[in-house]
Formats: structure tokens, C-alpha cells, sequence
């Protein structure tokens, strides 16, 4: 008897163990969340705070006993329209204001149109036409344009016409109670922009050009370490060992992000430098080449982590510092992109040096192999495919890296990006070639926005 | 003066005709976006019917005066509940009944201790309430799991408890209303679901299931029309001419769609030959690989974009034949098991007789290489590098065939599709290889859901 007890207890600590332990665990998960992006934490006390200001608000109705039960509406508005950037908050606000004020005059044309059919007929006009307005705005719903700037909207305007058609109300009646419902939204709306735009604003646009520089960085990153990887022959490491073998894939996954946050961005005011017209499609472009050039990477991070260790051969020892040199140029030019364009800065001329630099990587890559060609050699093919691979893709990622150059520089002059000083002046040497010496000292000195001739 | 008037009456019907023909456009673009998925047309009557349906029973509301101004929550209640899939439907439907009955349930607790404060003490305790309970759950919805299932549901708990709290209604009061809202809530719910259930119900779950077969078939085609590029050595054909090296995009960009599907698909009940827990978290899995080989797609039909009319050496004229070989024969692996999924059946093991074949065409091009590379010879490396690198990404594919169709065949194992009959048996012959003649007579002989193992 004692030692079955004396297991259950066990059972039970251990089962209560258990539980802390997970407890625990989710505990931790959640404090990642908000530690990961603490503008997160600052949101909810954000909301909190809108919240209890219109609830307050309208415990007090008696002091404005204007509102009445309409009241609960600004406390609905606050919940539903408050978003976590200032963009989302504003769309939504105004998405919410316009369709109500559109929807309450529709509304009451039906009424009144209803009314002249006769108490008989009054409910079949009404019900006819409330059909007709959901089904047709709910299909208005599908179109991308609308779906993307205009789908709340949509939504609170079938809302209202329905609930204003079928008050059954008066129309002075159904007068008074627009008059209460646009004042009590109004306030909400009011609440909740106010809040996101005074308190710590979170500016979808900020962080659509933010995220697009870090996803330029990450492609770098990925550069920089594949570089590592091709002048450290022989690696004996783990693939797990190498991080930046994982870097770019959630650059690949990026676009629905990106294209929100550019919807987002178009609602917002004039803030810090972005003006009200500055060019968010140009940010999606850019996106979408970045994705391609990621596309490329992930190839290129799938030859590193199937390749096995192996005798190198004279042609691979031959061609590898052209590969290290081409992947560490195209990394330290997207590096400057990106750190150009978080600053929000014109990119320096040092990216067009970095760019010649890998392309003559390039040349001097396509040299080799010539000379390799015409002399006589027993090449195993087999052998040296991979490597012939990787080196194809480097010349690849060369021209994506190009083109993220050109639509930088082309977002850069439109959105009015300031002129960086020209303090890379000689400290980027070109690889030594003949040819180039004379482009290099024409890039140094063109001061305007370029995109990169060679 | 008449020449004027005459060239102001021109501009004037200009006008009218740019607009008219704008008009047209934009009429026929709405007009296609029902032609390509009729099922819209059918959601927006769906949600005309349901709404005039809820509508008219409120708008007869004497009827059922127990309900009054609540009434209007039913209106509410479909207008946002209503999704195109059933799963979207349910989901959101639950979300708003339970968190209306929690949030309800500690409004009422809340409002009991804020009364214990006495009338100054009140307003404080509740707005310090409110504001936690807004802060705090507005963070959950930060947390991926939450976000996923039940963000609408937590939406709706800070609007009811808000509500609720500072009605400042008495306890019996707020369960007198508690009751309408619930009820009203219920009919609004409930109505909805039963029209999305009982016209023409849009399964997510279906959908989910017919984007990745249908994923997968465009990755066949792309492989396919690539075969006869390949085929067709001296292509003159301009790459617009050359759909194939567009049909991967969509494919790339599917993530979002896949997972929005995979989230409602989990709500809805058992339906057609999907059970109720039937495994969707593998869709996500196939459609992850799936996306990995269209990157490689998308690399490939890079290098036919880029390739130019060329003198074809003759190692080049050597591999061709393979190259065609391995894409046709995947491609047409992709198509048995996109066929198969579609049907809800296991892939058939013609599928491995595909891979078996395309993995021989690859072991002939090492074949072709080595004796290449062991004869005397002057090949020009620079020359047939690109030819390489496609060979060398074709290989790769096959790789990825073989982990989607041993994906698909877990998830047709999990989800219990049914068994193929061996219609084609000896349809399919394997490349002329000794080697492989064994193996052949192997596969076809297996019954089971096949990984496929050469």
C-alpha cells in the first residue's frame, strides 16, 4: 500500500514537472516574440491604452448624452481599425469612415425608393436591393485593386447599407442616428491614428525599405560566406556549420510581406524622408530581383552542401581565386547597396569598382579555361563539372547583382536619395588589368546616380 | 469661332470615346475575373442571399421582439463571418461564438469586482482592466500559432469584454443581453454556414490539394517543353514564342496561398474523400520541395533565355540526347504523380520506371563525359559550359522528382488515397541498360505505396 502511494506521488510530481517545465518553455517562446521586435510589446500597451481611452469615454456617455448607444461603435472602431503600422491604422480608418458615410446616403435612397412601394411592397424592394449591393460589392472584392487598397471598405460598406436599409427606421430617425454613428467613428478613427502616429509610430514604409536593404544584406552575407567556402578547399565541416548556407531562404518567401507593406505605405503621410509620393512600387522591383538573385544562391548553396571532399584538381586550384574573388565582389557590392540604402544615400561609385572587379574575376575566369582548352590535357569532366557549375552561377549572380545595382540606383533617383561624399576614392583597387584602369577613374568621377556601363 | 466650336465638339467626343473604351476595359477585366474561377460569381450570390436572408428576419424583427437592437449583430455577424471557403466560414464562426461567450463571461466578472470599489474606485479598476486585457491579448496575436487559428476569435474577446465592462449595465441586465447577443451571433453564424455549406460549397482543403497537383503538373510542362528545346538544337524561335520558360513562376511565389488554404482546411469538416484529420501539414511539406525545383527551373530556363544560335560542338551533339532524356522523363514522373494526386490515388509505379529511366539518361552522360574526358581531345570549355550547367541542374532535378514523389507518396500513404490498378504495365520501357533490366521487373511488381528505391 505505502509504495503504490508512495509512486503516485511520484507520478504526480513528475506529471507537475512536466507541466512547469512546458509551461515554461511556451513562456520563454512568447518573451522571444516581443525581445525579437519590441515594437511588438509597445503595440499591445499602444492599443491598450486606445482602448481604455474611448471606454472611458463612453462610460461617461452620460456627460455626452449625445452618443447614447451609439457609443459602443467608437469602442468597435478602435478594435477592428487599429493596426500595428501607421499606414494600416490610417487605411483602415478611412476605409471605415468613407464607406460608412457612402453607404448610410445609398442606404437611405433605398429607404426612401422602399417607402414608395407600400408597406406590402417595402420589404420585398429592400430585400431586392440589399442582394444586389452584397453580391456585386462582394464580387468588387475579387478585383486585385480593390482587394488591395479598398477590401475593408468593401466590407463596412455592406455592413452599413444593410443595417441602415433595414432600420425600418424614419429618415429623420435614420438622420440622427448617421449623425450619431459617423461622430462616434469619427472619434475612434481619430483615437487610434492619433495613438499610432504620436506614440512610437511604426511606418510600413520604414520598414518595406528596411527590409528590403537587410534582404540585399542577407544575399551578401551569403556571398561573403560561399567565398569562404571555395578558398577553404578541402572543408571537413559540418554543412551545419555553415549558417549563411540558410541565409537566403527567407528572402525566397518574402514577397507576400513586401507587397503588404507597400499597400500599407501608401496610405501614410509625409514622414522623416520618405515624401508622400516616393516610389513604393520601385521597393517591389527591386524585391522581385532580389528574389531571383536568391533563387541563384540557393543553387549555388545546394552545390556547397552536396559536394564532397575531394582530390582538387590542377584546373579546379586554377579557377578557385577567380570564384572566391567573383563571390567576394558581388558580396561587398551588395553590401554597399544595402548599407546605401539603409542610410537612404545614393550608392557609392565603389559598388560600380566592385562590379568591374568581379566581371574581370570573370574574364579572367573565361582566360583560363581558354587555356585550358588549347592545351593538350586530360580534364575529367566528370570531376570538374561541379565546379564548372558553381562558376557558371557566379557569372549568373554577377548580372542579377548588376541589375539590383540599376534598380537601386533608379529607386534612388526618384525617391531623392542624398549624394554620398566620395570617400571610397582609391581605397577599392581594381583588379590589375590593362583594360580597366581607364574605366575605373571614369566611374570615380561621376557624381550623379549611376547605372553601372562597363 | 465655328472652327473652334467644331474642334471643342472633337475633343469633347474624343473624350467620351477614350472613356467609353476605358470602360470597356475595365468591364471586361471584371468580367474575366468571374470567368476564370465562376465560383466567385457564385460566392458574391451566396453572400447576397445569406444577407437578405438575415436581413429580412431582422427587418420583421416584431416578430421576435425578444431580440431587438441586437438584431443588428445577426446583419454584423454575416457580413464578416462570411468567407469563400467553407473552412474560412467555420473558423471564423467559431472564433466569434467562443470568444464572445469568454469574453462575455469575464466582462461580467470584471464588472462584479470593479463594483466592489465603490462608484469612485469603479472607472478606475475597469479601465486598468481593460487596458491589460487589451494589452495582453493584442501580444498574443504575435504568437505564429495564435495568429494562424484564432486571431479573429482574440479580436473579438477585446471587443466583447470591452463592451461589455463598461456598459456599466447591471449584472441581470448584461445577462439579459448576453443572452440576445449570443443568440443573434448564433443565427448569423449559423446561417452562414449553412449557405456556405449547402449551395456549391468552395472546400479550402479541395483547393489546397488541387494547387499543389496543379504546381506539380507545371513543373511537368515546364520540363517538358524544356525537352524539346533541347531537342531543337539551333532554336530560332524568340523566348516569347517559349510559354514553358514562364509556367514555374506561379509556382515560386505559392507559399502564402498554400498556407492561408492549409489554415481553413484544418476547420472544415470531413468532405468528399478528405477525412477529418486528414493530414494537411504534408501538403505544406510537398509544396515546400515542389517550390525548391521550380528555383531550379527557374534557373534552367535562364540559361535558354541566354543561350544564343551557336555552332554545336560535338561533345554538345554527345548529350543532347541525354539531357532531352532526363527532362522528358521527369517531366512526364511530375505528370503520373500530378495525375495521381488529382485523383486521390497512389502513384503508380510507372513513376518510378520515369525516374529509373531519367536516372539511366544521367548515368549515360557521365558515361558520355568520361570517355569524353579520357580521349584526346580539344574541348573548348568555354563553349560548352552552359550545356554543362544544364546537364549538371538536370541531374539535380532528378533529385528533386525523386523527393516529390517520395512526399507525395507518404502523404498518399497518411492520407489513405486509393491503390492504382497496373494499367501500365510494360507501356513504359525502360532505357536499353543491363544494369537496370532487374530493377524494372522489380518495381513493377511492388504493390504498396512505393519510396523509390534503386
Amino acid at each position: 500500500m505505502e509504495i503504490t502511494s508512495i509512486n503516485q506521488e511520484k507520478t504526480q510530481s513528475n506529471f507537475l514537472k512536466t507541466m512547469f517545465e512546458n509551461l515554461k518553455v511556451k513562456f520563454k517562446d512568447t518573451k522571444k516574440i516581443g525581445e525579437d521586435d519590441p515594437r511588438r510589446i509597445l503595440h499591445s500597451i499602444k492599443v491598450g491604452f486606445a482602448l481604455t481611452l474611448v471606454s472611458l469615454f463612453y462610460y461617461f456617455r452620460p456627460l455626452y448624452d449625445g452618443f447614447g448607444q451609439a457609443g459602443m461603435w467608437a469602442i468597435l472602431t478602435v478594435v477592428v481599425v487599429f493596426e500595428f503600422s501607421v499606414g494600416g491604422t490610417i487605411s483602415k480608418s478611412l476605409n471605415r469612415g468613407g464607406a460608412t458615410l457612402l453607404a448610410g446616403a445609398l442606404g437611405v435612397g433605398a429607404e426612401y425608393l422602399a417607402n414608395l412601394c407600400g408597406e406590402r411592397g417595402e420589404p420585398i424592394v429592400l430585400g431586392i436591393f440589399v442582394f444586389i449591393l452584397a453580391a456585386v460589392s462582394t464580387y468588387t472584392r475579387f478585383i486585385p485593386k480593390v482587394k488591395r487598397r479598398y477590401d475593408y471598405g468593401v466590407l463596412i460598406f455592406i455592413l452599413t447599407f444593410s443595417l441602415v436599409a433595414v432600420s425600418g427606421a424614419r429618415i429623420s430617425e435614420i438622420m440622427e442616428l448617421a449623425h450619431q454613428r459617423l461622430s462616434t467613428i469619427l472619434i475612434g478613427g481619430a483615437t487610434c491614428v492619433l495613438v499610432s502616429l504620436c506614440i512610437y509610430p511604426v511606418w510600413a514604409g520604414l520598414d518595406l525599405h528596411d527590409l528590403i536593404a537587410s534582404n540585399i544584406l542577407q544575399l551578401s552575407a551569403s556571398l561573403q560566406g560561399f567565398s569562404s567556402e571555395f578558398g577553404d578547399v578541402v572543408s571537413s565541416k559540418d554543412s551545419r556549420d555553415k549558417p549563411y548556407l540558410q541565409i537566403h531562404k527567407s528572402v525566397l518567401n518574402s514577397k507576400a510581406t513586401e507587397e503588404s507593406l507597400a499597400n500599407f505605405a501608401w496610405w501614410e503621410p509625409s514622414h522623416g524622408r520618405f515624401k508622400l509620393n516616393h516610389p513604393w512600387k520601385l521597393y517591389l522591383n527591386v524585391g522581385g530581383i532580389v528574389r531571383q538573385c536568391a533563387c541563384h544562391i540557393e543553387i549555388l548553396s545546394g552545390c556547397i552542401t552536396n559536394s564532397k571532399i575531394q582530390v582538387v584538381s590542377e584546373f579546379e586550384q586554377k579557377i578557385q581565386p577567380s570564384c572566391v574573388k567573383m563571390s567576394m565582389e558581388c558580396g561587398k557590392a551588395l553590401k554597399e547597396v544595402s548599407t546605401a540604402m539603409k542610410n537612404m544615400s545614393i550608392p557609392s561609385s565603389s559598388v560600380a569598382l566592385h562590379l568591374i572587379n568581379s566581371k574581370a574575376a570573370a574574364d579572367e575566369l573565361k582566360n583560363i579555361m581558354e587555356k585550358f582548352s588549347s592545351s593538350p590535357n586530360e580534364a575529367d569532366l566528370q570531376q570538374i563539372m561541379p565546379t564548372l557549375v558553381v562558376a557558371s552561377i557566379l557569372i549568373d549572380i554577377i548580372e542579377f547583382v548588376e541589375k539590383i545595382v540599376v534598380s537601386v540606383n533608379e529607386l534612388a533617383e526618384k525617391a531623392g536619395f542624398k549624394q554620398t561624399q566620395l570617400l571610397h576614392r582609391g581605397i577599392v583597387k581594381p583588379v590589375n588589368n590593362d583594360d580597366d584602369d581607364q574605366l575605373v577613374i571614369e566611374i570615380v568621377e561621376m557624381k550623379k546616380p549611376i547605372g553601372v556601363r562597363t
